[in-house]
């Protein structure tokens, strides 16, 4: 049993930490920090934890954390910066939700996100958490990057490919997402009337998860986000060429081998995923297809669960040894 | 031909009146202002205006008003007070969306919205803008006080049995309005991630439309509003006993006789109405049926058009003498 | 542990039993049955269901059940009237989510179901499975029959009251429900484009919940459901006259004593509740206000949970003397 | 003024149709057909129209046709075939939405559609009915037939490029629709609850409409379309490479030219655009950004106006010589 702390509870992505962590059997919740609602309670705002979860919201003070094991930062980027100045020092473990420490160096840190890195250092120590390509690293780290929701469902898709070198050329990645993860912060561009009825893309080609997914596939990647008018859920349709004849079945193959021990990773030969199919789950469902000689794949995840929540919490149980799936839900909500 | 202008041209309800007005054959737009925006292009903000309404958007100032035959007020409460000194001294006609001059005393407007109102003398000259009630008001008015979106569904639903006086005790009113009601201010409440997959009631007995809607029907009314996750559309769901027997026929009669000259009132003997059959139009349909010796009246209207926008060029029609439905649209889109 | 099957797997309920029945830690899943899918396998339908539940769908044959403990009935009402002839022999113990003995007398079936009852003998002899209200009848229960969705919203929404004596006069129910309550059947109705941005009432009047509401509240009420563009959950407003003058504080603390016991009734002093505050959990959260001499109650569920699947396992909990919240989820997904 | 009949008046298009043609000044409609409610009301089944199409619903029969000047086919694929053998020999003109007579080749009709096409000699006498590439034929067309939406928005993002022999290798068109496109068929997978909260790709590589699209742009085209949780709208996200360096400006410049007398073609230099900046209009916005390498358009168009209703009556407005934008609505209603 660990004690841990969450930072930034108040988030979408701070609301599913609690959720989950309430369910996980090995894990206390001990305190939960959130700067703007400080002194309110936890469940007199989001009432569905009402005596589950009454913990008074208090303010995060990295110089006197808090005493627990484990401390999740959910918090927008650029504010884990500072923090870790003290936290790398102090016997906390953690793990930062926060792109702050995704990437490897600060110069391509610095291109897109437009904020000088605070703390250059520490970026190479941190070790980057998709349990299905690190788990080693994972489970010795003090401290745990938090991949983005995006980068999780590209890199998954893709990973085998590149690791093989089958990959000729720019990925094309044309990825599309819920709402939720635009985050809980009052702007026009996400209400409600903003986002029904509509779809658009953004950010095309200068979107921040780029970064991410062309440190780790070694590729260009001509990434291009869309906003679905729905809460969760992410599919990438990501379209290559290979440099190699490779029919589907190989392929498909390969990719069992690699995932072979990843119980999140679903293979799923015969349909191409609904985001459906994972919603309310930590799964990744992979489908392949080929169609005049491009290779297709279309990757789905849950945005705040396996591409945000629900990898920290299988970071955590890799990192304190527990069972890779403790406490995570394997089945979705379907609606 | 008149020439308007519209203060407040980028909440959903001025985007609403540039849109219809764009289309109406004897008005033409001179300015638009909305001070948050103002030196940016309207169809800069709103593409789909590109080459139609290419205005670049002003500050208002009611000192110095435009030289046009007609104003929109298209402002949150509490705005049109201050304005209203200068504008009523100007030779302007004015058409004030806000709610700023809809109820008759400053003591009952203080109540509800929690300000001193600033203009308590004009406050019984202003004509409250239900064209199906007070037209003839409407016609010579320098200024109307274009009513509340949820007040015109409940008014219109039950005028004609208030005028007979068949009403008996306490009126419940359980309506239902979609996002677009809240307006487009930066809200984490009407985040598309807070409303979807939602439904709940708010304001229960408090909200502010209460006050207009016993004002006009003299009685006491239990206002109870519930948040939709839709854009458009407003049902109200009227439940009431009436002091004297009438068949469901006899009442549907005594609406067809007061309604006879209203273009948009459609009375729907057969069926419940869905807000898909006035969305997108200026339409109210309204249903009656009786069970277990209470009435029941559905009332619907697209709050944006005939709760907003589309009511306030009804009144202009009216005040200009034009045809009433002039350049308003009948059918709405359904889906 | 015990084994259980069930009959109509591939409907919502059905599908919603699968996935919390997986959870729960004593039951066992022994048998699909779906005639119309019969052949397929479960997770070929639903593929977040791979590895976890890849049973061949069979054809359900009452005249020769499987040997297990329990069996979940989740079909269409006047199925399970010929299904219970042979079953009540059994050694099985049912619970029947279909409305077929959900009431007393056949006449009162006959009336709202427009089709004749053939057990009618049964009727009496099968319990009506609100645990909150009836658990020492259901933990003897050998079948029980598992209530209505909107009934469950309304009766414990009011059961206090109702205890006491102190409702006057008729109910108004104005109740509303998601799109998952109309099933998965293929109809018009409820295709996306017809549900999407509307809002309409139907059945006013003419809803079959009514009469079970009826049978349990012994008043009259007057039932008026509506549908909101949402997968799941219903907010029922319940609006009723009190014979005698009780502060809300009261009211509240007569709901306190009578649900104390009850794991899954949440009182909310403090607000009105949002469906999304239950949805995903078997909770039903309940706030009381007063306004105008009318007592307004606020009562929401996750219709496919607490309004049944989640309350069949409660009921099956109960009827094993397990934990009344075993495998049920008390934390919904909020989003 | 011409006189008009529709076949299949009640499906999405259909009904389309109907609403914007009795907006239309130079149209009466005289007949409307729909073999599965013929008896029945229109207005009935659509309330919307009350009083303004109360025509009674008709069995279609092609050996009897009505003498009206233009009829309009928005029936399922494989009817117009038996049709056209009778309406060709009639007097009447006409515009086929359906997808029978968009290919030239009964081989490729029979390869996409896997049924005999039983009138392959008209194939090649009728027009393709996009107004911005062949006014000139559609002018004198006796019969035009109505472009499929998705290939609407693929083939007017990529024209001017394919024109001027720019595109090198395989075009990939991600392509995204609102439900409305799957029409209004009683379907499983259409439920809302089925769509809604749900993102997936479908017929990847297998979908009909790539077969115009590869006829009219000559090119290999992976066409991946996918299904939105919303009613209205297209949105095609184009990737191709060039054979040729070329700024985007210059491209822009390219665009400007070829579709400068195409009053629904929007060229949004500055934006990415959104569905909603289209949806209620019969434009097309197009939008052109080069990254990496790559050219990426954006086209956006709401599926049931410029992807069929809308753009049948542009054609129809072309065959009489009438202003191409005659009743066509050129603003859309965003939200």
């Amino acid at each position: 049993m660990i004690n841990v702390a969450i930072v930034g509870a108040t988030g979408y992505t701070g609301l599913e930490l609690c959720r989950l962590l309430l369910d996980h059997p090995k894990v206390q919740i001990k305190h939960l920090y959130a700067n703007s609602n400080s002194g309110s309670v936890f469940s007199d705002l989001y009432p569905q934890f009402k005596s589950k979860l009454d913990h008074t919201l208090e303010v995060f003070n990295a110089t006197s954390p808090p005493s627990v094991d484990l401390l999740f930062l959910a918090v927008p980027h650029a504010q884990s910066h500072a923090y870790m100045h003290e936290l790398y020092e102090s016997p906390l473990r953690i793990i930062d939700l926060s792109a702050d420490f995704r990437l490897d160096s600060s110069q391509n840190f610095e291109k897109y996100y437009n904020t000088t890195h605070q703390n250059p250092l520490l970026m190479k120590s941190i070790v980057y958490g998709i349990p299905e390509l690190f788990s080693n690293d994972i489970k010795k780290a003090k401290c745990v990057a938090n991949p983005g929701c995006y980068a999780t469902s590209v890199i998954l898709g893709l990973y085998p490919l590149f690791k093989e070198k089958l990959i000729e050329g720019t990925i094309i990645a044309d990825s599309k997402s819920g709402a939720s993860g635009a985050g809980r912060g009052a702007k026009v561009s996400t209400l409600f009337c903003e986002v029904s009825e509509g779809f658009s893309a953004y950010s095309t080609g200068a979107h921040r998860h780029e970064a991410e997914i062309e440190q780790i596939l070694g590729s260009k990647v001509f990434f291009s986000p869309h906003l679905v008018p729905m809460n969760r859920g992410i599919l990438s349709s990501l379209y290559i060429d290979l440099n190699k004849g490779l029919s589907t079945e190989q392929i498909i193959a390969m990719y069992q081998t690699y995932y072979k021990n990843c119980p999140f990773i679903i293979l799923n030969k015969d349909r191409s995923p609904n985001t459906k199919y994972v919603s309310g789950s930590n799964n990744c469902m992979i489908h392949i297809t080929q169609v005049k000689g491009k290779t297709v794949i279309f990757s789905v995840i849950d945005n705040l669960i396996k591409g945000a929540a629900g990898q920290a919490i299988q970071n955590m149980n890799l990192m304190y040894h527990y069972d890779e799936s403790e406490g995570l839900p394997s089945i979705g909500h379907y609606l």
